[in-house]
């Protein structure tokens, strides 16, 4: 499965949010992670994004895709995904 | 076509992006937008983002997807998609 998660988190907790990520996924642009997870990493990754988060505070969401979808860039492309695939 | 737009405008021009996108698309989240449009509509998204950024500093993602995706949110759901479709 594929995943674009996209969050809001509060300011003292997203360099915890975003270090936890890269270690499963590949950022893409600020608040944006995305990449290729077994269930089982996809299972992981929201339990550990669960522990990180103020859920009272704090936004995540998690698009499942099947594959990596087409997407367009405009203006900078600040991490091309291409490089790393 | 249902597409996912994750910006990262600079804060002098994120305001008129928002308000651009929001005359087209279900905002989600913080820099995110989402929803079904015809092939016109995303060109003149796109035509319209491109006069609103700087394209030598900003990014802006846009997924092509078929349909709308399923999805998981941890935390908040700050606009929650389902009230508007």
């Amino acid at each position: 499965m594929y995943v674009v998660i996209v969050y809001d988190v509060a300011v003292e907790r997203v360099n915890k949010v975003k270090k936890f990520l890269r270690r499963h996924l590949h950022w893409v642009q600020n608040s944006v992670f995305e990449g290729e997870v077994t269930l089982a990493e996809y299972e992981r990754i929201k339990v550990g994004l669960r522990k990180l988060i103020d859920e009272d505070h704090d936004a995540v969401i998690i698009y499942r895709l099947r594959s990596m979808p087409p997407r367009e860039t405009l203006g900078v492309e600040k991490n091309p995904i291409e490089d790393t695939i």
